[in-house]
């Protein structure tokens, strides 16, 4: 299982550096994309076996244009408005389809919950790429999630004996979670040095991702947890889903872009 | 029943155009902010006979950040998406809660989709009504969806033959409709002269607030069949819940604001 792991991590991390730091902007975006549509067909096929079809056409439909929003909305800001307007809008209207006769409110708010929880949070990776020093607080988010979870990950197995959420994912402990805290601060405040973040905000910043990063996580756990599965798919060797590995992010991505934007953009002028 | 119905247009209406016209900005934000809460209360409570219990004040919260974020975003346009990407992260949270074992995934989808649906899409009344000539496209869109509807409801009781969506809508009729489209592009061409609109684009703002609209409307009815009620709540005498009087603007105020941000603002340089 480990070393499952560690193999898919040492061919899955050159690819999403080379996405961050190589491709044009259409190539990232289009990446962003693929992940959404994916985690968001993987959050839709939890709840099959309950018996709950979410409207997976018009979901993906919806999130596809919102993604799309975040790429051409930089220059336009009212286009990402706009996206989730159509994607909420569209949504309800399929109930109104002739042929939906037997449909179910909660599938169709289900619907909803898929576009928002995935398109809309990741699509925030286009504006934060965008940015000043986009593509270094990009890694620098990575690095901070996955160093963190990789040190949650074996404190917890060492030392861990006090469950932290047992109800909601028993796997996880209070002594990992800390572990996953102090990392965290620890990478961010050398990594910012490197992108001349101010020192207090670098150790804010990595504070706040091993908090909202930790957060992300247990969301997902709750959402598997109410479909009764464990993994939500198993297209990362050793990961699970991608929906398993993107839950911290789903998370960490906004709050980091929201941060940028009212505390350090402000900082340059 | 219709005298109700006129009654409480004649003490309403007024009261929405001294919003429009009248109020300064805080006051109209204000408005907006009561109406959303309350449809959006509305809306939790049609499915209590349901025995699924959304989370009101999580939902209610999030509703209000969104509004408000629509009254603070017009220098700050990244705002708005902050706010909801805080209602769509602070819903999920929800299920985290000590206290919440036996939340159920479906009355969180539910909670998220009120936010949608109430608070975002009435959100857009604030940008429609700060951009040039607001109060102007605002009024007129009342005209136009008020003047319509009251045209379907006669049309559709004298004439009406063919029902539109027997199963959503058992009382709407195709003639109805008919005739909610014709008056509403009549309605449009004579007001949008007056605000001095091209005349192609006033046809086609009225066309377009004929049909959204209804969709709207369907829209609504349909979540009131879902849960088997008739209406949303009896605040409005003759009128039902207020949800039942929003829920053609709910589409009508969106479809608005961004015809305007697409076609009609850059006309205006």
């Amino acid at each position: 299982m480990l070393v499952a792991r560690l193999l898919s991590a040492a061919v899955g991390i050159p690819l999403v550096l080379a996405a961050i730091w190589l491709a044009p902007w259409w190539g990232f975006a289009a990446v962003i994309l693929l992940l959404s549509l994916r985690s968001q067909w993987e959050f839709y096929a939890l709840f099959r076996p309950l018996g709950v079809a979410a409207f997976r056409g018009a979901g993906l439909a919806g999130g596809a244009v919102v993604v799309v929003a975040f790429a051409a909305g930089q220059a336009h800001p009212w286009r990402v408005p706009l996206a989730l307007t159509l994607a909420v809008c569209g949504v309800l209207l399929v109930g109104l389809l002739p042929w939906s006769e037997h449909v179910d409110w909660s599938a169709l708010a289900l619907t909803l919950q898929g576009v928002c929880y995935c398109a809309w949070l990741l699509g925030h990776a286009i504006w934060l790429r965008d940015g000043a020093a986009g593509a270094g607080l990009l890694t620098l988010m990575l690095a901070v999630t996955w160093c963190g979870e990789a040190a949650a990950y074996f404190v917890g197995r060492a030392f861990g004996r006090h469950r932290l959420a047992p109800r909601v994912s028993p796997g996880k402990t209070i002594e990992g979670a800390a572990a996953q805290l102090l990392v965290s601060i620890a990478v961010a405040a050398a990594g910012g040095s490197m992108l001349g973040l101010p020192q207090g905000h670098a150790i804010t910043l990595g504070a706040m991702l091993g908090v909202v990063g930790q957060v992300g996580d247990l969301a997902e756990s709750w959402w598997k947890r109410c479909a009764g599965v464990k993994d939500a798919g198993a297209i990362l060797p050793g990961h699970g889903g991608l929906l398993d590995r993107l839950d911290s992010l789903l998370f960490n991505i906004p709050a980091l872009y929201y941060y940028w934007r009212l505390f350090i953009e402000p900082l340059r002028g």
